[in-house]
């Protein structure tokens, strides 16, 4: 298996790619040309069975609707003219990875 | 910056590291000590913020849901036992990076 | 126009109805033999329609995902056997409706 | 009981009635203060709960989870306007509520 890491951003530069392709043959074109609205609306969905299955404690299907979930915030992203990588980043400046577990705790002290 | 790509997986074994963390000191332990449930909650709770601020048109908010939806997928993943790459090898896995979007083309065109 | 305010209790006692008529004719009987899985993930997905229904600031939209919130709802609890008496009942003994918004007002408080 | 379909009407009212008390003083004009993208995310957050006690199989979580969707959607109906009557005609209004279950049906066939 080549660089699981890699895959994230490897997929957006597709997404990006299928962006002028013909809506007929990319599905990923047609999500494009749908628009912001229809996007982020698969995403609330994708993210409602990523939950289900994780609820019914499915493996398989956690596994399956999670990358249906990043799939679709990848397109979402690429509808917003953001890279994956800038995503990363923001969880990488949260205090350095080594720090974000404290900082959240922080934050929820002071909420209660 | 490091590689950018590495986070999901460097992350996701800092929450496992802090499974058995003292809960009063560590958001993460927290977390999982609640349960799927309320992990699963979250996650849902961050998706929906992702699609408003998405609505919104709002980059900088846009990225910080984002980071937010990931860091409590990634919980949840922990919660669940499936490490990251397994997701990242499901998208490989739809018949390579390459023709996931004839895929879902045709997935579509059945439905619809 | 009948009182509005009677149609949900009529339509939860339609769901009830076609329980047990022919998952090929029914469609309510049809999403009943699905199960709960796939009834709390179409609310699921009807709650992230209206959320961008209102975004849109999309009245004639946001009527109708809240017709289909609320229509998918009844048989969410139809098929957890609780009639949406209950819910009102539950509405109306946080205080007296009268009370609520005080009583809300307390525990947000108190949240922070 | 007072009869418990006049709930939701007489709620929204009284939603409207606080929209311009003290923010300081009432819970629900602070969340109409807050805007819509915030009323539409305790929407979203709402529903999710309703989804996930549906799953865990408890009914008085899944009351408790429907009130609180309910109570934020009238909120959210408020700030756009829309009486919850307008919602409850849109149900009556596909054909009757006795033609409504063929309509789904119909609607169901086509999509697959």
């Amino acid at each position: 298996m080549a660089a699981a890491n890699d895959t994230l951003e490897r997929l957006y530069k597709l997404v990006l790619e299928r962006r002028k392709a013909d809506p007929d043959k990319s599905y990923i074109a047609r999500r494009l040309q749908q628009g912001t609205a229809k996007i982020a609306q698969k995403v609330g969905e994708e993210a409602v069975e990523t939950v289900i299955a994780a609820m019914r404690k499915d493996k398989k299907e956690l596994i399956g609707e999670s990358a249906d979930l990043l799939f679709h915030w990848l397109i979402l992203l690429a509808d917003a003219g953001v890279p994956p990588a800038d995503v990363m980043a923001e969880l990488e400046r949260r205090e350095g990875i080594s720090g974000l577990d404290e900082k959240a705790n922080r934050k929820l002290k002071k909420e209660g």
